[in-house]
């Protein structure tokens, strides 16, 4: 039984009472919410992750890291040592996203060492494998690609991205309207590049059914990639993009019919004025599946500090809805990142997830801002780094610049407004 | 004759054509802006400074840094390196917030040196010397206050920080309906004890004249201090901040009807869903005045990242129709900023109020965003870094980080999506 068919049949599982109990909800609630594929709680059923996860409505917004080796670059001991550093510091999800030697191997390494949900994105497999064997894309058969989805599915992947919606008429409308950048997804390239060679319409599109196949097996949740998504400001919600949303949608509740969880992947670059507008489309356009957000980047110029770019229009997108942030680091658009890379993009999607639900009204989640503030008042210093997003940095900072009294900092010191005013209000807050 | 009486009289100023051609607006459109009190150019009428700025109303968006030594941490050459650095990023003013030995020599020194409008608050020198004097905030006479404004508009501040909203009965409310963190402006909290010890009225709401008269004497620009601006998630948009905007609304209008222009500081720490309307009611409750932001700060949660919170805040309100930001250093709440704290407080600042162009359609704000889109499709990576908001970070992270192949990154590799696309769609883009 997937959780779907569980929810159907009435039933609660151990995981939705694990997720309802993290999150302050009535197991009830989030039954409900698996039941109209506006929740899902990405688990493959032969998998060991000791913390599961809830995506989607009324929940906590969550954030993924993507990790994983690339050709020439990296290597599995430092792809699990930014696994553990991106946990650590609250990543909700891994992506595996491998494209280095022995994929399968490295995917079965992390999968193995996880505590959270580890997510693929099956095509670079297909597409690397395949191009090593044939020696071009276009040689892949469709029963090689659905061989790499068993595969993976067996392995124990609890979600995957299947990029279904890159369909012939969507790119149709992308050579009829070119974009400063086509296709800046790298699976929507692989694919749109087999789907050209072949004069082919998407093979995941046309036989969507045995994705649904093989994820229902496994319980398996099918994160529907944006291929299409914009990776330029220029090309935000252009044709392309919205005709592939509409055909994710059409998947979508094709997989909910059967009984399997669905969240919907989004973009991508989009100006701060398109992101409440692109949210409220994926919710119409997609029934209410949770949304994915990879970003969203508010503007281009910034390579070398993209956490910060894919923070504001996460915290944006989270508050209007968005209910999963794609970290994004400072390397992206610039190298594969590094473990400090990982940690830096942990931090800028948490505070941007932790704002959004701040906004949405995400039940108690505004405690953690009031138990700091009050450490804050009280120039505890201790407590105030103990309760921080990371510890690491301010304590640093602040051993690095020593004020002559100890419960000031050295920008006031002495005029510290908090003690002025603690002259005049006196200490206690009610 | 200020800014404001030349617009009035229909004559346009070198400053008002210079801003304008800058902007690429016309110079009656800035003529008209500064009439209304809807665009401020701060500008000493002494000062000789040689990039003046607009702000406000159909202008890009202005980002400030704060500058200025502390007692005991900083001196001089350290601040003046801080104030270069912050220009070369692109900061459009900077305040000179010293509170650390001979406030007087520092502001010179700073005013001298500076190619961008230089603001101050007054009020650190009158409390700092008025205790060194009087050995108490509580017994420094008005006229010793008036003293100081007057020095410091001779010395040819361009803009200056007045808290005259800080009123009795803001202070009252605010003893009624506690707040975690009761004041944590600077200039509020010392006038604040100023007003309890003495149980007067605010001494610069009740001889508001007299601060008209020395800015009109210089045309400074009064940046209407919010003294009482929150500081914790938990107080945003209480009562007594919103009794201390309504009393700026009242000083504003005083203040333009004489010809002196105006600008209204706003917060602080609010939480998303907030930013939209506390701009909304700026612009309602102060007719149309420029907004400066301190932030906003949309979580309290980030010790050592609060560049980053800002960020999100500051992009949101410029979209909203914020006009002026000012900056935040990853060292807010910790510790004085070292240099490269700036440096990622200007930077972090500039995608902000980049991101709030691009959303408020500023005239030609997205050519910056298309043409790096184009040189990333072209992988010309040496035009990509050039016109890179920073240069720096992104040349060391692609130095560190080199691929086999000189056109893609070490993310990717062969397996770029860029090039993938190329092979789908070609090079060239109308």
């Amino acid at each position: 039984m997937t959780q779907i068919e569980a929810a159907r049949a009435g039933k609660l599982t151990a995981e939705m009472r694990q997720v309802a109990r993290e999150e302050g909800v009535s197991p009830e609630f989030i039954r409900k919410g698996i039941c109209r594929g506006h929740i899902v709680i990405p688990k493959n059923s032969i998998s060991r992750i000791s913390k599961v996860c809830g995506i989607g409505e009324g929940l906590r917004t969550k954030i993924n890291a993507n990790i994983g080796t690339s050709r020439g670059s990296s290597g599995l001991r430092q792809e699990i040592k930014k696994m553990n550093a991106a946990v650590e510091l609250g990543s909700d999800t891994v992506m595996d996203l491998s494209t280095g030697a022995d994929i399968a191997r490295t995917r079965r390494a992390i999968i193995s060492k996880s505590k959270v949900p580890v997510g693929t994105v099956p095509i670079y497999e297909i597409a690397i494998n395949g191009m090593t064997k044939h020696g071009s894309i276009k040689k892949i058969s469709v029963d090689e690609m659905f061989g790499v989805l068993e595969d993976q599915a067996s392995d124990g992947v609890d979600f995957f991205t299947i990029h279904a919606g890159v369909v012939k008429s969507a790119l149709e409308t992308l050579r009829k309207k070119p974009r400063i950048l086509d296709i800046v997804s790298r699976g929507g390239a692989f694919i749109a590049q087999w789907m050209m060679e072949n004069d082919a319409e998407n093979p995941f599109y046309t036989h969507f059914d045995r994705v649904i196949e093989i994820a229902k097996k496994y319980d398996i949740t099918l994160s529907l990639g944006d291929g299409l998504r914009p990776g330029a400001i220029a090309d935000a919600t252009d044709s392309a993009q919205v005709l592939e949303l509409l055909a994710l949608g059409e998947l979508q509740q094709k997989a909910l019919k059967k009984g399997v969880q669905v969240m919907i992947e989004g973009p991508g670059h989009l100006p701060l004025h398109h992101i409440e507008m692109n949210v409220a489309l994926e919710k119409a356009c997609c029934n209410g599946a949770p949304f994915y957000v990879l970003g969203p980047l508010v503007t281009d110029i910034a390579p070398g500090y993209d956490h910060i770019t894919a923070a504001i229009g996460g915290a944006l997108a989270g508050a209007k809805g968005a209910d999963f942030l794609c970290y994004v680091t400072p390397s992206e658009h610039l190298r594969l990142p590094t473990v400090e890379d990982v940690m830096e993009g942990v931090i800028a999607a948490k505070i941007a997830a932790h704002a959004a639900d701040i906004a949405k009204g995400v039940k108690n989640a505004i405690n953690w801002d009031n138990m700091i503030s009050r450490a804050r008042k009280a120039r505890d210093w201790k407590r105030q780094f103990e309760l921080a997003i990371d510890k690491v940095r301010p304590t640093r900072y602040r051993k690095s610049s020593r004020p002559d009294m100890q419960d000031v900092c050295t920008m006031c010191g002495e005029y510290c407004s908090i003690k002025t005013a603690e002259r005049c209000f006196g200490k206690a807050v009610s």
